[in-house]
């Protein structure tokens, strides 16, 4: 055959279908009649970076005035407040011929541009921002891929390396594959909320030079899927680094939005570098990501995303334009929502307090959240988890017992991708495998704590079952009724939720 | 620096920034206010495929159904016909969460790809096609970029080629140069309406032995942007050759909505294969893509397309899905319009009244734009077109005078560019810039014929003010007012179109 996988791009060929997309063909492949035959109803899937999934609510001013842009008879409807209809109005009068349905630039709609570069100068204490460094993409993801394959390129010691944290998002992986690039991954320090360590970056980077042509530092801050957030100190320093050692940073701050440790405040690697002064605000390249799909807003489904380039070559942005071309441009109501997410409601108009009201409800359920999951995960035998100052994840480390890792070798599995998969399999819970944690037998998980309230308890309770059970410690759990003397729960688990079955 | 244009990697750095893209953003800077100094009322622009831009309207269905889907307490409206609701409400079922915030599986919702499956099998009169080899993408132009990546590789000899017809869609070259694929054209026959000629294939394969690995057949039917549409016989000899020379056919079938020739049908390339029997059925591989902005939905600003992979190996089939990951998911939006336009209202349903009248008075459009704009085309000095038979183009041909050659040569421009920008700057008309026929002074230049009426009638006043003038004509235009008696229009152009301005 002609297509057949022996004259597949070797390097197409390379890339390694995650274990992300694994799970989750497995968690679509029990269907609503088997799950009735099941101890749960339904799947809960927290393993990812979408909340509407598991039951998060879209913001309203969001979703009305986009309704009103792909219908604009809507605009005579009574339904919507005057401020959604004029932002509707505005929002039209900016796509050619007045319709959703047509192409925009490849870097997207100038006036949205211009919105986030407003944003950004805001959020960066007047640092400003030009639209004209601004990329709107299908997603941040595909706005790094612009990046990381601009970069990219030589073969051996001269083949492009980019320093990646480890943890790292789980979509990182396959798109530096994709690209033919290298991963030099640096460690991130678990013992102390997985906070960067500096010398594990240089150490990284040392190593790197006899394998490599580094020439990038990818960071994810709010962490991906740590939940660790940078102060300025420790900002301050990768920025030093970069500048030293001339590197490209590519800094991941999708949940800028979702910092709530206490007295942890989300700083911008644009901001901290702006007030280090000109040695380094005049010279190091920096490009910054943010996305539709964070947080509070989270529209992951409408896929856009957009970068911000500091510092570089002008050259070189045109190259940034070219690329995207090849994507013609951005989903219009994506670009859209970008609008409305990064320049919402302002007190005194009419969506003003519901809009302030989604979002604290949002904020409420993350914060609580990550307490409540923090508290259980840590009473769970052999897991211990980190607290999170941001970001959507907690990120709990497992020791799994021999016979679970014995399995998974005979099935060709990893064991917390055979652990996921029972835990799947038998509680409808799918939470995302994080891989081994560099100890014998200790691996990773990764749980999306943002989710509706109740969702989450549901979730900890089929965990907890899960593993109490697996653990041999099933008699002890919440399955066989509420306040049952033999619960060993210190956080109370089976009186807070109602056992989802019979 | 890092990042300046000599450490881009060469291959990005080889992507060649469109014609289309360097006029289009002479288009975006021609403002409001200037505009009121010329002698247009704003900018017309028939470049690109994506008609709403001058004006068409979208198809109500499929925008009252994305609008209840995205803001759901309109399923209470009375706005809305009940089967839009009902269309809405279980489109919203298949969304993780019931919302369009989820992220899709890669490579599309199962429900939306069956829906496709079930189009396809009803189009190709009940050859049945499978959801498994369906794939759903960010626009068409994204799922031939997986397809060309997967075949793309070597080096010199080695090098992937891929045959592709002369004139192509515009979007083509850059994509093939980012994938680091050599195009290997082969001519279109323009004086037989830009028939594809067996011979001019096999020449092009034989020469291109020597300098690549030709891998592969791009096909575009309906022609993009020529309007030729193939019949039974010519695909039978294309899938012929593709059979011999074990080429990989791709066919680009976005237009197969619009085929307006008398006696002209649209055979998909799949249909005709199946109908040559299984010596040709069960070998030749075959992709065919489809798309969102066709002709009649012309949603090309919601980014979603397909492709229908034929006889291709299960597990090229995987890397599809694998490389479609690095994308995430297409944008629900689209993926849902997709459904609604493969999927519409049948008779008796609410809405089918209303949604067959939107699509004929689309089809009325294009049929008589396309006689209209032949008829004053040929009519203008230097200029000749063959009538198209589908499609949304017209595809032109236009001796330039040699001051314009010269001019442009100064300018560092190509001579089709040049006549486009002076087109836009003077009349504030975009044409696509077409390149050279191969004759000396002779260029193509691409009109979009799908437009309201109006519009593509004051396009054609501009087009033919600009060119009359340019050719010494000047005093012959309509520009001076209605019915002058120095008009030397066959086609009465000046009798149907007010003058734009004073």
């Amino acid at each position: 055959m002609i297509t057949s996988l022996e004259y597949v791009n070797p390097r197409v060929r390379a890339i390694r279908v995650s274990k992300q997309t694994f799970l989750q063909s497995l968690a679509h492949q029990i269907p609503q009649d088997v799950t009735e035959q099941k101890p749960f109803k339904g799947v809960i899937d927290v393993s990812s970076g979408d909340p509407h999934r598991a039951g998060m609510k879209p913001i309203s001013f969001v979703r009305q005035a986009l309704a009103v842009c792909l219908y604009p008879h809507l605009l005579q409807d009574n339904a919507f407040p005057l401020d959604v209809k004029l932002r509707a109005q505005r929002l039209l009068q900016i796509c050619e011929g007045e319709s959703l349905g047509s192409y925009t630039a490849s870097s997207g709609l100038h006036h949205v541009r211009q919105t986030i570069a407003d944003f950004i100068t805001k959020r960066d204490a007047g640092i400003s921002a030009n639209p004209k460094n601004i990329f709107i993409s299908s997603g941040a993801q595909r706005a790094l891929m612009v990046v990381v394959k601009l970069l990219s390129g030589g073969e051996g010691l001269t083949q492009t390396g980019i320093l990646a944290p480890q943890p790292c998002p789980h979509t990182l992986p396959p798109l530096l594959d994709e690209a033919g690039v290298l991963a030099v991954p640096y460690r991130l320090m678990e013992d102390r909320g997985w906070a960067l360590d500096l010398n594990q970056l240089r150490q990284a980077l040392e190593s790197s030079r006899g394998r490599c042509n580094p020439r990038a530092l990818y960071i994810s801050n709010p962490g991906n899927p740590t939940g660790h957030v940078q102060d300025r100190k420790s900002i301050q320093e990768v920025i030093q680094l970069a500048a030293a050692e001339k590197l490209l940073l590519m800094v991941d701050e999708m949940y800028q939005d979702s910092v709530y440790g206490q007295n942890t405040e989300f700083l911008s690697y644009k901001r901290v570098l702006f007030e280090m002064g000109r040695e380094f605000s005049e010279t190091v390249e920096l490009v910054s990501f943010h996305s539709l799909s964070c947080a509070t807003v989270a529209e992951c489904g409408l896929r856009a995303g957009y970068m911000e380039a500091v510092n570089m070559d002008p050259d070189v942005l045109k190259v940034f334009d070219t690329m995207l071309c090849t994507d013609i441009s951005a989903p219009t109501t994506g670009q859209l929502a970008l609008d409305l997410m990064l320049n919402p409601p302002e007190p005194g108009d009419p969506s003003y307090n519901t809009h302030a009201q989604e979002l604290l409800s949002t904020r409420t359920a993350l914060t609580q959240n990550a307490e409540r999951a923090l508290e259980v995960l840590n009473d769970l035998p052999g897991f211990s988890c980190q607290p999170a100052m941001g970001g959507i994840y907690l990120y709990p480390r497992v020791e799994l017992p021999a016979e679970i890792q014995e399995q998974a070798e005979i099935l060709g599995l990893e064991a917390d991708v055979f652990y996921c998969q029972k835990l799947l399999e038998e509680e409808g819970l799918l939470l995302g495998a994080g891989g081994p944690s560099g100890e014998a037998g200790s691996y990773h998980l990764r749980l999306r704590v943002l989710a509706p309230m109740d969702v989450l308890e549901d979730a900890l309770q089929r965990l907890s079952v899960f593993h109490l059970h697996l653990m041999g410690h099933h008699k002890d759990t919440g399955r066989k009724g509420k306040g049952e003397t033999g619960c060993s729960s210190k956080s109370g688990l089976t009186c807070v939720v109602q056992p989802t079955t019979v």
